[in-house]
Parts: C-alpha cells; sequence; structure tokens
C-alpha cells in the first residue's frame, strides 16, 4: 500500500462529458499550466465534448459512436489533434504511452476494455467506473499486477479508505465500514416502494450525480457494488466489509484495524475531493470547497441497513461471495433494470426482481475469462429482458 | 513525519503505578516473551510498585521519594536488580542505554526533568506527560531535534493526530480539530459550578483517568493543554487547532487537510489503543477490546465549547500565544488550584481565578531556559498560594 506517483502533467478523461468527467476537468483547469490534458472521451455527446475541446484544449479526442463522431467531425473543423471512432479508439487513447494518469469515468460495463486497455499500458488509474470491477475485478486485478498498473479508487467510499489506509500496513487492516447515505427512500415504508417513481428516486439527498449511479443508490445496489470493489481493490473477503447507514453523508467510510482503531475520512460530500485526490495522490493540493462544521452540524446518524426493504445489498453479498460471472451477471441484470425503471416500464420494487430472475436463469462460470465476460454480459442482457413484465 | 521504530524489546515506563503506567504494564505483559521492562518508577507508592517488581520482572526500579525507596529496599531484599532513588536515579534510568523506548508517564510537572533526560539519551519516547509540553516545550523540541529523539503521543486526542497524519506530509495538513467530552458539568448551568465538589468532579463521564487530569477535564484546563501540546507536538499555530465538544469522546480527534478532506481516528475510549501504538508504531498488534459499534450507538454529537462557563480552555489559548514562560505559570498555578480543589480548599469556579491571579503577578520570560522554567514553576506556585482564600 505504498505505491505512489508525482503529480501528473499529462491527464485522461474517459467518459469526460458525464458528472464525473466535467468535475475532473474544472479541477484540470483550475490546476492551470502544471497539468495538460492528453485525451477526452465520449459515446454519443459530441457537442458537450466539442465545447469541451474548445474550452480545455486536449490534445485529442475519442468518441465511442459513430455518427457522433461524423457530427464531432463535421462541427470542429479546425480542431487539429487526433480524434479517433469507436471501442478501438477510446482504448488506443486509454492505452497511449503519453498519458500519465488516466481517469476511467465511463458509465457502467461500457468501462471494461478501456480500462483494460489503460491497465495493459501500465499506466496508473483513477478508477470512478465500479462497474469495471464488479464485473471483472478477477481478471482486472491480477491484470493490474502483471503489467505494474496502479488502480487508485475515485469513488468517494473507496477514495476514503485509501486515505484512511495511507501509511498503514495491510496486514494491520482488520475491517471496512462503507457509509451508505440510504438513499431517497430510507424512511419509506417497505409498502410505499411500490410506487415510487424515477423523479422521486432522482431526488439524492446528498449527492449530485448520474442517473443510473443514483438509482442504484436508492435500490442500495450502489452500495453492494461498492462492497464488491472494496473486496478487489483492498483484498479483503466480504465479511470483513461492512455497510452502515449514515443519512448526512460527512463520514465517506471506514477503516478498522486490529488494534481496534478506526479511521474515518470525512468531509462536506463533493466528489471533487475523491476526483482531485486520485489525481493528487499521494500528495494533496488546495481545494476552495466549504469547510465542514461538526459544532454546526450538531449530529452524526448511523443505523444498520434494511436488508428486507433494500435487497439489492443482499444479492451483492451473495454474488461477492459466489464470485466467477456473478457479478458481471448481477451487473448487466442491473443495468437493464434501472434502465427500464427509468423508462417508466418497471416497479422500483421489481429491480431487484429481475435481477433476481437473471441470476437464477444463467449458468455459474468459476473462473471466465474477459472475453467470456462480454458474452457474459450480453447473455444476462437478454435473459433479463425475458422478466415477465420487461 | 515518516520517523519510525521497530517493535521495542525494552520498555522503561517513568511513573509506573498511575493510570497510564498500569495499563502500559498490563500491556507488556501481553507481549510476552517478545518485549522486556528495563525500568519502572514511581514517587511514593513503593507497595504498590514492590508488587509490579514481583510480577512483571523489570531490570530495574527507581523511586523519587527517599522514604519510599527505604521502605522498598527493606521489603525487597532479595530483588537483585538496580534500584535508584531521588529525581536523579529518574533521570539515570530515563537516559539508560539499554532502553528502546521510554513511556513518560508520570503526573505533573515532575516529568519534565526525566522526559529531558530521555530526550537527550536520544530515545523513542512515548510522552503520556503533557506537562512537560505545556511548560517546557519551548526547550523539549528543540532539544528532540538536536539529539535525534522521537517523541510519540499518548494522549488519546495527539496520538489520534499522529494516526491521522502517517502516510500524510506535513504541509498538506491545514488544522487539527481535537475532539473534548466536556466532561462532568458540561450541561450544568454556570450558576449551578460554584457548589460542585470534588466528588462530583471526579467522575467523569466516559474516561478513567487519574484524579489530577480528571480535574483537569472538568475545568476543560486538560483540552486547553492538549491544545497547547499539539502546538508543540505538530508544529502548528493556536489559530489552526480548533476544539469541539463531542459528549460521547468516539472520535478522539481529527485532522484537516488543505482539500478539505478531514480524518478522524475512532474508538471506544480506552486508553490502551494509545498506549499500545506508541510501543507497536508505525504498526499495529491486535488488541483485544470492544469494538466500536455507530449502528448501535445511533448517533455522535457535536457543539461549540463553551468558553463563558470554562474559562480556563481560553486561558490555555492566551498562553500558547503569549509562549515564553506562560505555559509553566499556567500549569504550575493550575496544580496547585487543583489540588486545593481536591482538598476542599478551593471553589471549583476559583480555578481559572487562582490561575489568572498567578499569571497577573508575574513577569513574563520570552525565551526561558530549562533552569529557569524550573525557578518559574517554583515561584509560580508560590504567588498561586497568595490567592486570598488559599
Amino acid at each position: 500500500m505504498s505505491t505512489s506517483h508525482t503529480a501528473p502533467s499529462s491527464i485522461t478523461v474517459l467518459g469526460s462529458t458525464g458528472s464525473i468527467g466535467t468535475q475532473a476537468l474544472d479541477i484540470v483547469a483550475r490546476l492551470g499550466g502544471s497539468a495538460q490534458l492528453r485525451w477526452i472521451t465520449c459515446n454519443t455527446r459530441w457537442q458537450e465534448i466539442a465545447e469541451q475541446v474548445r474550452r480545455h484544449r486536449p490534445y485529442g479526442v475519442a468518441i465511442r459512436d459513430e455518427f457522433a463522431y461524423s457530427e464531432f467531425r463535421a462541427a470542429m473543423p479546425d480542431f487539429s489533434g487526433p480524434v479517433l471512432c469507436g471501442e478501438e479508439g477510446i482504448c488506443e487513447a486509454a492505452a497511449d504511452a503519453g498519458n500519465d494518469i488516466v481517469l476511467s469515468a465511463m458509465v457502467g460495463f461500457s468501462g471494461v476494455v478501456p480500462t483494460m486497455a489503460a491497465i495493459k499500458a501500465g499506466h496508473v488509474i483513477g478508477l470512478a467506473n465500479k462497474e469495471s470491477l464488479v464485473s471483472a475485478g478477477s481478471i482486472l486485478m491480477p491484470a493490474v499486477q502483471r503489467h505494474g498498473a496502479t488502480l487508485l479508487a475515485v469513488d468517494s467510499e473507496h477514495s476514503a479508505i485509501a486515505q484512511c489506509i495511507i501509511g498503514e500496513h495491510r496486514a494491520d487492516v482488520d475491517r471496512l465500514i462503507i457509509t451508505a447515505s440510504g438513499g431517497p427512500f430510507r424512511t419509506f415504508d417497505a409498502d410505499k416502494l411500490v410506487h415510487v417513481t424515477p423523479e422521486q428516486a432522482l431526488k439524492h439527498p446528498n449527492w449530485s450525480m448520474g442517473a443510473k449511479i443514483t438509482i442504484d443508490s436508492a435500490t442500495l445496489m450502489n452500495k453492494g457494488f461498492e462492497v464488491i470493489e472494496a473486496r478487489w481493490l483492498f483484498d479483503l473477503p466480504g465479511d470483513r466489509i461492512e455497510v452502515v447507514v449514515h443519512p448526512q453523508s460527512i463520514i465517506h467510510s471506514m477503516v478498522q484495524f486490529i488494534d481496534g482503531s478506526v479511521k474515518a475520512q470525512m468531509g462536506v460530500p463533493t466528489m471533487l475531493v475523491p476526483i482531485q485526490y486520485a489525481l493528487s495522490y499521494p500528495r494533496r493540493w488546495p481545494l476552495d470547497i466549504p469547510r465542514m462544521d461538526l459544532a454546526a452540524m450538531g449530529s452524526l446518524t448511523f443505523e444498520a441497513p434494511d436488508l428486507k426493504k433494500f435487497p439489492c445489498l443482499q444479492i451483492a453479498y451473495d454474488a461477492l461471495e459466489a464470485g466467477g460471472s456473478a457479478g458481471a451477471i448481477v451487473n448487466a441484470a442491473n443495468e437493464v433494470a434501472v434502465g427500464a425503471f427509468l423508462d417508466h416500464q418497471l416497479r422500483f420494487t421489481d429491480i431487484p426482481n429481475v435481477i433476481r430472475h437473471t441470476r437464477d436463469h444463467m449458468e455459474h462460470h468459476d473462473d471466465p475469462s474477459l472475453v467470456d465476460i462480454i458474452a457474459i454480459d450480453a447473455e444476462a442482457r437478454r435473459v433479463a429482458k425475458t422478466f415477465p413484465s420487461l
């Protein structure tokens, strides 16, 4: 746990038009001349990435969607840097030898292959795409070792754990305690959850994030994925990774050591801190955000998660325990279910049912390859759509 | 902040019959053969140190009080190790080249000279005697540098700060946030404080400690001394050291960094963790204490300290600001006042008045030597006793 890197001067942001990506670009802009944007990439939002190119002047651009790529080229004839297309283009940007750090901030399973490309290039990677580790942790982590890459967590919880572990010895860590806000439905009666709408679910009490992760927060699946992510990042079994509900989101997570001492990382809820910390690690840079004021807050509260009301958390623990293909299946089914819920085609309470349905109709693979995982992901999406109401 | 030492095999405990000292001996005993007690020392409690000699078999003993020394010798004719007497004897034990670590756990100003002896020998010192730094920080800290000694905090608050700072860079620390339980009179009306008794003051809500420090906790002078101690240990000015009242004493203190991130060290309130951490630093050893359970606790609360009701905290901040002899004067006057309160000779609310009286009747020295400090301490005790009711 003593890996370190000096301040990066050449930063690539995969998924630059998303919530994490745009905040990362703001941080890089505020660093001034000491840091340079290398590549920025997106899926379909060519107008937004064109605006980012005008404003942040990166070295190059990669756009996954072919139509969006063509529109970008037509709209930006004067951009003289390289413009790449497709997943191959994004992987080329991820693997570029000119990258000092690659921030992997794509949404969902689409982040797996580009993240692997950055790993194979031996890069320092700030990982904001937890689905990569949920689906393919058993493949990515050995590759990190093999290629001498460095994986830094950008999720606020995993950044908190990394901040608590720095300077400590791995053998002295007893357990991780991941905090959960509990989402917008924490205090709802179980029978009211049947009727909640995407609009209600998108109102997260503390964090401003993308739509998919906000729904995952409402089901606690996001927390379950974070448990799986922590299992891979910090190499601890599931029974040494706890979740505690903490509605104020001031403590971002904790580490308990073998002497009973617990370290916590805290602060006002903003992704700027973990994003910047991945760039500044192991140092810190000044950041102009509101400071935590505990006396003004008065109290921090805690409760155990309600696994009956929010079964997705238990589904994730079960997937961690099962290993192999289980994470990829749960992740794929969840993406389908969340998409259907956002489209008003699925009830909130059926999200875990879609995942269970998918899991129970697929074979378990103990030791899948990355190619297997890609096939399993596609198959799980197909099976998820056979859920009765879909 | 990267100083480290390997696990000590030869441990000396100055003040072994006190609250910290007895707990330290229990920890050393539980380490089994891997650690050996070198010296143990006491002031007058010869019967207790004789019992400790029988049980823990140290290499040698030093007893400050001459009568107690004679009693010990008479009672323990079979003890074959060296037995030293007086402050010189305690300093000889502190400076012994055979010490791997010296735990300085004497009460009050009496710890200053032996701590200096350990510093001059270049030892690793676990400092539980905060009065040393309050009175003579401006002398001890340069000596630590000069002699290549290492000072590890044993106070729970300063141990918490050290645990939060390990692996971080000094320049990245923005401020320290020291937690205070608020003591037994936190919720008392100001006019009720006039009538509180030593028996009430000795009932600390969370911590089991010696009498002197327990009274200091009730006046918040203990917290003020901790602010001064932190100033010396972590080299930050007083306006970057905050105090927040946290009645549950679960968060033991916090460090805020320049990026707004805050790290806290937490756990059930027990001195075993900071004592053992000073011995195990920078590693940790297993410790069988109850684990923190935030969900079971439900909430942690915080409030600003009430400087009007507890003026000793402000007196300490003023002494930090004044520097020079101010800490020694406040410490000496406080020892006199607390002693008089414990003897039912002074009202609780007159403790700060005795200190102000002493401070206002003494000259300020900007740059005292250790010899000056010893004279100033004696003079301050004399002046304190001229307080009208004493």
